[in-house]
């Protein structure tokens, strides 16, 4: 590589403490078997590429089946909630969240682990979605386009939530890169075999390359589809009751990335009558009726679609890495 | 009709009264929001063909989108639980049972309303389902046959458990005559149209079908494949924890109804080995991976289909009703 193309590289430091989280969402059931799994082959295959730490993060939600005990634990890793006043009283949840932030953490300090990997199910037809804070992390860029590559058959998509860091609320948040794996379509308190499949072939492509990156391996850089949240549509309501009145119309079920256009059909009402999307632009939907945003009012999200190009990416040379630390080059050198 | 054939005929007495019920369980959407429907547009359509009685069963369970509160309340309804002692701290479901059985029976005696219409749904794909606990109910098995010519393109099937009137425990036993009507695949606390769209057109069918029958009409005998459950499997587990160590197996998964071989693929373990049916004969299978069947301990139910036939039926005259209620002709004809 000339000294000219050598500039264009981006050296990041290396990713020496990953952490892959089951059971956020304690109904989510790939995330919950697989990381079981990995811990049994882990006591059994006790040598390792690279260490890897395993976390159930929601057992008691895990325990009971169900999204949560209290409240949403993927919504409590906010700086504010982190942060604020502790008390025995807390919803478990939060509670959970500190000692998480402890474990992976603090969320922003050097102490943080280098990369999370957040395991999530829906039951929107998403297939394998990269969910994030961040159209410019190279790290999450550079593993999602190894699984495309490594994963052809296998519909991918990256999507990116523009929130800053303080804001951001989800487990992923708290390392110094992150994302959370969403595969669909799956009903949660169900396990299906192609779902859990992918993810744990998806899982182990992801440990593969950082067993590569942290080797020294140079990543080209190329573009990545990114799909940026512009807004959610709630599903209509009856005004007292709040009850929905409105499933999501046939035409849209399952066409989640499919751009919708304005006029399309998005609701049917429960007497039958079609209710069509009044934007007025096309937007690529996703998390079509996902079983968990009933509650949040979420019936599902637009993204607009960005053609992103990434770095050719390595690992900072231990020299490079000390440079990195210290602010500075050291007077001996 | 001569009189030989008329004697083949079943007369069988008139269906007054017609109860349809959903959210049975909470998070089975379909029932929950068909039957909210079917209560509005009752009121602006004052005029009934029929009176029918709509029923949502477990509000509390519907108000937290989950299957039940504090147990199954489709288990509720047998003679002993029904007749056993109250108690203030009994489970929400067992004193709910009852008041619905004040409601629409009491089971087994003459009050009980003549036909219930249980509505359900399912994570397996079992298209759509009538579940009854005997194969010679003739209404049953006649509203099946008319629901499979007025909508041909809808898988259905009939099953049957082989359980007595007093061990039969879910609400359409409370009925004269009842079954359950099962439609999937659809998550719990998921609303898909086409699935909703699909029991819509069944109920109105059956409550169309309910009109003919008091009016006189008369129903050619036929035939109708019968799924007699045999005996349910459990998914493979880890002794100590109870956890399942495998799911259904991708060349099981959406077969519902598919003649199960002994030799066939029936589960995959989480390390990726396949294990298989090691029964003696094929059996079809259904309710493959239901969601709320994992803490039952089914993994999928096994059936033997049968080809019954069923008779001519009409509803008996006024004249024949009452011989029957008095149980012999009255002296003066």
């Amino acid at each position: 590589m000339s000294q000219m193309e050598e500039d264009k590289v981006a050296c990041l430091p290396r990713l020496s403490r990953v952490a892959v989280c089951g059971g956020t969402h304690g109904n989510e059931l790939s995330g919950v078997y697989l990381v079981r799994e990995l811990l049994k082959a882990k006591k059994k295959v006790m040598e390792e590429k690279e260490p890897v730490l395993m976390v159930l993060s929601n057992p008691r939600a895990m325990q009971q089946c169900s999204r949560y005990i209290d409240t949403d634990l993927n919504r409590c890793f906010t700086q504010a909630t982190l942060n604020g006043p502790t008390s025995d009283l807390a919803p478990y949840e939060i509670i959970r969240s500190r000692q998480l932030n402890v474990m992976l953490g603090p969320k922003g300090s050097p102490e943080a682990v280098d990369l999370i990997c957040d395991l999530h199910n829906t039951t929107a037809n998403m297939g394998l979605c990269f969910i994030t804070y961040s159209d410019s992390d190279w790290i999450c860029l550079h593993i999602f386009r190894h699984l495309q590559r490594q994963m052809p058959d296998v519909p991918m998509r990256y999507i990116n939530f523009d929130i800053s860091h303080k804001e951001s609320y989800s487990l992923d948040s708290v390392g110094k890169h992150g994302f959370a794996m969403e595969i669909g379509p799956q009903p949660h308190g169900v396990v299906r075999s192609n779902i859990y499949r992918v993810m744990k072939d998806a899982v182990l492509h992801m440990l593969d390359w950082v067993h590569f990156f942290n080797s020294g391996t140079i990543f080209e850089g190329g573009f990545v589809d990114v799909f940026t949240v512009v807004r959610h549509i709630d599903y209509p309501r009856e005004r007292e009751t709040r009850n929905i009145i409105a499933a999501i119309h046939p035409q849209l079920q399952d066409r989640d990335f499919c751009l919708l256009h304005p006029g399309d059909a998005l609701f049917q009402t429960f007497s039958g009558e079609t209710l069509s999307y009044n934007g007025n632009e096309p937007l690529y939907p996703f998390f079509v009726n996902e079983c968990a945003y009933y509650e949040k009012g979420i019936a599902l999200y637009l993204a607009r679609k960005r053609h992103v190009m990434i770095p050719v990416i390595r690992v900072q040379t231990e020299k490079e890495q000390q440079i990195n630390k210290e602010g500075f080059e050291s007077e001996e050198e």
